[in-house]
C-alpha cells in the first residue's frame, strides 16, 4: 500500500455547499486507500453530512467563515482569517496536511495561497496549470489566469514548473515545452514572449519554440506556457466551442421523428463521445510555484469532480512536485534569466 | 437588380495557387449577377485558367510578383511593388475596383493596405474582424490578429468598427458590444481594458460589460472586441476544439463494425453537423478601418471558401462599410476618447 496522504479539504466554498464537497470527498477517499482528509468547515454542517460515515478516515476542522466566489481577493486576504479556505492552507503551512483542495474564488484561494507558504526560491508568481484535453493525449497550460500580465522570467519560470510538473505526474523525462504566440515565426509576438523565447532557446529545458491556440488541443507539444489573460481565454473559449458543438449535436439530433431516432441508434457511442468531452474529467488546477501543493477544482463541480481535483492533489503530493520544481529551477543554465531580473 | 460591384482580386496568392482562387471567383460570378472581377497576377496562367469562361464579366490585371506566405510584412511592402497583392490593393486605390480579396499572407495585406489606402480619420490602426459561429448566430470578433498590443484608444476605435459593421451588414440597430476580459467582475483585467470599458459604457454605442472567452460562441452580445494577440488565441484555440471533437468523432464511430454501423445510420446527421461547423462558411475576414475595404481569405480556402471570401467584399461594398465606421466615430460622445489619446 501507498505511504498515506493527508490533505486538508475547504469544505465550504463552491456553487453547490458542502453536502456536494462531503460527497465527492468520500467518493476519493474510496479510491485512495491510502488517504486521509481533515474537512474544514462549519462543524455543525459537516458533522452533519458524515453521520452515515462514521468509519470513514475523515476529520473535522472548524473554521466559522466562507469566502464568497465574487469577494475580491484582498479581501478574502484581510478580512476572513477564519474562512474555510484560509484555515485548509493553513493546515498546509502547519504540516498537519499535504496539500490543501478548494473549489472556491481563484483569486483568493491564490492570494491565501500566495501570503501563508509563500512562493519557492526562485518563483515570483504562482500560476494555474491544468491538463487541457488534446488528440492522442493532454496538454499542460499555464499560466491559466493568476496573473494577467507576465515579464519574459515569469513566463521561464512558468515553463520550468510546468515542466517539473509534467515529469513528475507522467514520468515524461523531457516534456516539450512552447509558448503560445500568434505564429510561429521567430518575428511574430511582442517582445516578452521574444526575450522569453531567447532565454528558452538556451535552458536545459526541451523549448520546441512558439506555438497557436489550435495546438494545445492537438497537442504537439507537452506543456504550453502564457501569460494568465491569454490563457484564460484560451481555455474558456475551447470551453465555448465544445458547448456550440454539443448544442448542434443536440438540435441535428433532435430536428424531427428520423434524427430522433438516429439518435437512439447512436446513443451508446454519443454517450462515448460526452465522456470523452466531460469537463469533469479535467477538473483539478493545481497552483505551482508554492513552497506547499494547493489544488483549485472548479467552482460548479459536483461530486465526481471534486474527486477528480482530490486525485489530483494526491497524485502531487506522491510525486513531490514542489521539490521537483526546485531541483530543475537550481539548473545552473537559468542563472541568466534569474540574474537580468534583478 | 443591383447596382454592379466590381472587385480585385488577388489570384496568386494562398496555398492552392490561381487555379483553386479562379474557381472560386468564377463560383462568386455565378452568385452575384452584379458582380464584375479584376483577376490580378500572371497573365498568361490567368488566361489558361479562364479559357473555358471566355464570356465571364472578368478582366485581368498583369501583375509580375507574389508575396510569399511566409514573407515579412515589411519585405513585402517595400521590396514586391508589383505584387498581386499590392496590384489589387491599388486598384481600390485608384478607384477601378470598390474592394480588395486575398488569401495571400495577413500582415502583408495588412501593410500593404494599410499603406496605400490609409486608416479612416480618427482610426489609428485597422483590425481584422470575422463572425464565429456561435448559439443562435454569430458574433463578430476584433481584432483577431492585426495589433498584437492594443491602447485602449484602439479598443473603443475596433468596438466602434464592429459596431457599425454589424449594424450594415446584418440591421441591428445598436449591436451588443462586450470587451474580452478573464472574468465578468468589475475588478478583473488590466488597466488598458479598465479604461476602455469606462470610455464604452459613456459612448453612444450598446455597451454591455466585459465577456469571458466561452462568450464569443454562445453570443449574449453581437461584436467583441480583444487585442489581435487574444483574439487570435481565442479563433485559434477554438478551432483546435472543433478539430479535437472531430477526431473524438471519426474514433468513436469507426472503433468497431458497430460503431461503424451506428455512423452509417447517422451519416446524414453527422453531415449537417458538419456542414454547420464547416469553417469555410465562415471565410472571409474583413480589415477595418481602412479607406476602403479589403477582405482576407484563409490562406488555404478551397474555391467554395474563396467564394464565400468574396461574398463577403460584395455585401461590404453594398453596405458601404467605411462610410458607416466614420459617420459612428464622428458622434461627438466619442470626442473624449479622442482627445485623451493627444
Amino acid at each position: 500500500m501507498a505511504a498515506p496522504v493527508t490533505l486538508a479539504i475547504d469544505a465550504m466554498s463552491g456553487d453547490h455547499g458542502h453536502e456536494v464537497l462531503v460527497e465527492g470527498s468520500l467518493r476519493a477517499l474510496e479510491d485512495h486507500p491510502q488517504l486521509k482528509l481533515i474537512l474544514v468547515g462549519d462543524e455543525l454542517a459537516l458533522r452533519r453530512a458524515l453521520r452515515r460515515h462514521r468509519n470513514a478516515p475523515v476529520e473535522i476542522q472548524p473554521a466559522t467563515e466562507v469566502v464568497a466566489m465574487d469577494e475580491p481577493p484582498s479581501k478574502a486576504l484581510r478580512n476572513k482569517k477564519d474562512s474555510s479556505m484560509r484555515v485548509a492552507v493553513n493546515l498546509v503551512k502547519q504540516g498537519r496536511a499535504q496539500a490543501a483542495v478548494s473549489a472556491g474564488n481563484t483569486g483568493a484561494l491564490m492570494a491565501i495561497a500566495r501570503f501563508v507558504l509563500k512562493t519557492l526560491p526562485g518563483i515570483d508568481r504562482p500560476a494555474i496549470i491544468s491538463p487541457l484535453p488534446a488528440v492522442g493525449g493532454a496538454t499542460h497550460v499555464l499560466d491559466l489566469g493568476a496573473n494577467a500580465e507576465c515579464t519574459a522570467e515569469q513566463l521561464v519560470q512558468f515553463a520550468v514548473m510546468g515542466s517539473a510538473l509534467v515529469t513528475a505526474l507522467h514520468g515524461i523525462e523531457r516534456p516539450r515545452v512552447a509558448l503560445l504566440n500568434i505564429g510561429e515565426e521567430e518575428i511574430k509576438g511582442n517582445e516578452t514572449i521574444k526575450q522569453a523565447a531567447a532565454w528558452l532557446a538556451e535552458s536545459p529545458l526541451n523549448y520546441a519554440g512558439y506555438i497557436e491556440g489550435d495546438g494545445i488541443f492537438l497537442h504537439p507539444v507537452d506543456v504550453v506556457v502564457c501569460d494568465g489573460f491569454v490563457g484564460n481565454v484560451a481555455l474558456k473559449a475551447g470551453e465555448g466551442v465544445a458547448k456550440l458543438i454539443t448544442h448542434f449535436m443536440r438540435e441535428e439530433f433532435g430536428r424531427n421523428l428520423s434524427t430522433r431516432l438516429v439518435g437512439l441508434v447512436a446513443r451508446s457511442v454519443l454517450r462515448q463521445l460526452a465522456r470523452r468531452m466531460d469537463p469533469r474529467r479535467y477538473n483539478g488546477a493545481s497552483l505551482l510555484g508554492l513552497q506547499g501543493t494547493v489544488i483549485k477544482s472548479h467552482g460548479s463541480a459536483d461530486a465526481v469532480a471534486f474527486a477528480n481535483a482530490i486525485a489530483v492533489a494526491v497524485s502531487e503530493v506522491e510525486k513531490d512536485v514542489p521539490a521537483r520544481i526546485s531541483r530543475l529551477l537550481g539548473a545552473s543554465q537559468f542563472a541568466q534569466p534569474a540574474a537580468a531580473a534583478q
